[in-house]
């Protein structure tokens, strides 16, 4: 194993984060927050100190193989969460270690479960910063690393792979490095134009960059103790539709750039994520219709809904925890589908679970007809054996990592729907679930123990279950 | 596709069953329940008759294939559900005709699920009825029919296959037919020791065959309102070992009179699972013991209820449903985990766990040493590429069947933990599940709808899905 390679990666990360600790520093400046200010400046020295510990001695070979992309990848996202929750502690609005780590976790991994009873007690400096989280986990510190810096070699795909969602990458160029650039490009003006779009609303600067970075990275952390349900039907609409769209892969956007219209229509991730969320839509706005005083209120409502907890964003402007039954398990369900792969959403992916769906089809056909041979498809291709292969070992290693969390956490003794939609909605990085940790409620009341493993949840469910596997296997680190 | 087999098949499993009803005609005469004895009488006769029409041309080609095996057997175990309901129906002690279904179906899948809130108010020979299609419905009535009737040639293992569950079938003599006779022999046997036992502890005849059905098909109906609690630790001890001898494979059994001891021994899935109810049996002992008066009692309880739900029989000792929420999950999982294949219980079966599980452990060495091969094995040899994608595939459709039967009952407007664990009991045919489910409660409250769909996830369970996905797919009947 190549140790030198990760070190120095970690190491550079931490510069990135330290970097990206300037924005909460020149906001906690221009709010006036003096006694905020220190924390983040602490934290961005610690940061880059241990850069420089890590990144002392440069690798001689800078070759990075699939064993050590994913290592990197899982220390990399632990290592942001540890000292990504540094201001919260130092500031002493979250002083307890777990409850911050919990925070960042949710914050990178853009889950948006919270331990905070009262966000609206915490300065805006901090909030700025819990929300920014989200938007540099939407599209992955490592992507952003492989975007800018010129000295990884040509085997950082293996970096790419591991951090980004989806059963299979798609290089939209060449070069990986310019695969990075441009998601990244895509990811800033999609961001930049709801920003826009946002204070057009009569949102202020700073609602409208913490809701538009809780948006993009599909995160949900919101800056209101009643997330988005005190904003104008105008705003909720907006969120409505930028939820939509940065659960869309980001390579149909690049496909929009170049005018491959066709390649677009053909893709059957879209279309059938664009089908669930119309249906879902559907049902619940009917299946609610008289909980409010107009239908059109009960369809934005229910728009709003599905389309934060398709895409795994986790705002809220209605406590559905109230919502009759065959709404609330439309909405579980739709938790475990999440958003199309290379999108910033969480979740099982809208394609695999296509894949899952052609594979029985294709089994119930060689049933009746033994001598046939069907092969699985997708956007008109056939999809590879191997392919449907890792779908089926992701979900059954999804399923598994889900039963194990959720044995663990009950140990709390809290009900079955509680434990149960926790885990859903941190695993699949939502947010909030049902029950104890409905909208309106947060995991505040689970133990140090449960918050550790629901962390580490968000962690797995984030990189997609194999790095953190990966990283924590005996046979990895046998010789 | 050859119709005429099929309709022939249909009909002889109809002889069969008025055959079976037999014996609650002899018990409604030795219990003088002549009120009962009609009802039991012309049910008889209406199996006979429809019976005659099926079997009128017998078929010139009696080639039966993997197609025509799949659908007489889905066709098969509507029908006897149909045809055994009409008991309860004409007796009038279930007067509707969806409520006697549900009832019927969860006896033949070995269930267990009762929308009877009271069943001591029922005569003996319906209670009779009523325990005997568990044990119909444990070995399954097309392996009887294979076992007793020489006109089947030498294609009904597709017939064995698509009724017997587990992911594949263990042919323990070369011949078919044999294999059949064997397995009904050991079923049997084992019923008459266990019937036996019973006596021995005090149990009169009726309650020792009745609940000797109830345990030898893992079904879990009872003839009293509070199941096995108001028995004796004896009884309830004699019932626990043989909830477990019932679950395990049953070519294990014919190994051991065989003297195959090493390849018994070499068993994972046996090995497996007497592992797993060994744990569960020590963690919810431990989880429960301040809720009784002594540790023994704690551990007879868990032992028990552990066995009960493992084996997917369904019996209940205690009302775990007020147990601590880490044992109460640890029973949901089990009831997905369900017994070993090749053995009268439901659920997913401990090999395929087995096999998911080391494809998942495969997947982490291949991705940390992608140039490794690895074969994944079971009982020390390899397990065909076949085996595994079949239980891929098994294990997707389940989950599918699974969320879609539960948005459906949603509609009634239950809890959370109530639906999911209604439709967890009745597609792994256990019986009872948590909340409004729970133990000491029934099935009545579902609307006729609900219990329609939790009639066909009961069926669709003990079939192990395929036959009834086949069945209704409309490429089985394209030209």
């Amino acid at each position: 194993m190549n140790r030198k390679i990760i070190f120095y990666t970690l190491g550079t990360v931490l510069y990135i984060e330290a970097l990206f600790m300037l924005l909460p520093i020149i906001c906690s400046i221009v709010y006036k927050e003096p006694y905020i200010l220190g924390s983040f400046v602490v934290s961005a020295l610690l940061c880059t100190l241990t850069g420089v510990l890590f990144t002392v001695k440069p690798p001689d070979n800078k070759a990075m193989f699939a064993k050590e992309g994913y290592i990197t990848v899982a220390l990399s996202w632990i290592l942001i969460s540890l000292f990504g929750c540094l201001p919260f502690i130092f500031s002493g609005y979250i002083p307890n270690f777990i409850d911050a780590f919990f925070e960042t976790v949710s914050g990178f991994t853009t889950t948006g479960a919270s331990i905070l009873s009262d966000v609206e007690a915490l300065p805006k400096s901090l909030l700025f910063w819990r929300s920014f989280t989200h938007w540099i986990g939407g599209m992955g510190v490592l992507v952003f690393l492989v975007a800018i810096l010129p000295l990884f070699g040509g085997t950082n795909l293996n970096l790419i792979k591991a951090e980004s969602p989806g059963p299979s990458v798609s290089k939209l160029v060449p070069k990986v490095k310019s695969t990075a650039k441009i998601l990244y490009t895509i990811y800033i003006a999609m961001t930049l134009l709801m920003i826009v779009l946002l204070l057009f609303g009569g949102m202020n600067l700073f609602e409208a960059l913490t809701t538009a970075f809780g948006t993009a990275g599909t995160g949900g952390f919101g800056i209101k103790n009643s997330s988005l349900a005190g904003y104008s039907p105008y705003i909720q609409n907006v969120v409505t539709i930028f939820m939509i769209f940065f659960g869309i892969d980001f390579s149909i956007y690049y496909l929009i750039l170049m005018k491959k219209f066709s390649a677009v229509l053909k893709s059957n991730e879209v279309r059938t994520y664009l089908l669930i969320i119309l249906s879902s839509i559907l049902v619940i706005g009917f299946n609610i219709r008289h909980l409010f005083p107009s239908v059109s209120e009960a369809f934005r409502h229910s728009s709003f809904q599905v389309a934060s907890i398709i895409t795994t964003t986790g705002f809220a402007t209605a406590d559905f925890d109230l919502w009759p039954s065959l709404s609330k398990t439309i909405l579980v369900v739709l938790m475990f589908i999440g958003a199309c792969a290379g999108s910033t959403g969480g979740g099982m992916k809208v394609s695999r679970i296509i894949i899952l769906f052609k594979s029985i089809i294709k089994e119930i056909k060689i049933l009746a007809h033994p001598k046939s041979t069907i092969k699985i498809t997708m956007n008109g291709r056939p999809v590879e054996h191997e392919t449907v292969r890792s779908v089926n070992v992701f979900t059954v290693a999804y399923l598994s990592i889900f039963v194990f969390t959720l044995l663990l956490i009950s140990l709390d003794n809290f009900d079955f729907t509680t434990n149960f939609t926790a885990v859903a909605a941190t695993i699949n990085n939502i947010g909030p679930g049902l029950s104890k940790v409905g909208p309106t409620m947060n995991f505040s009341e689970f133990s140090s123990f449960s918050k550790l493993v629901l962390s580490a949840a968000m962690l797995i469910g984030r990189l997609e279950i194999f790095p953190m596997l990966v990283l924590f296997s005996p046979a990895t680190w046998k010789k």
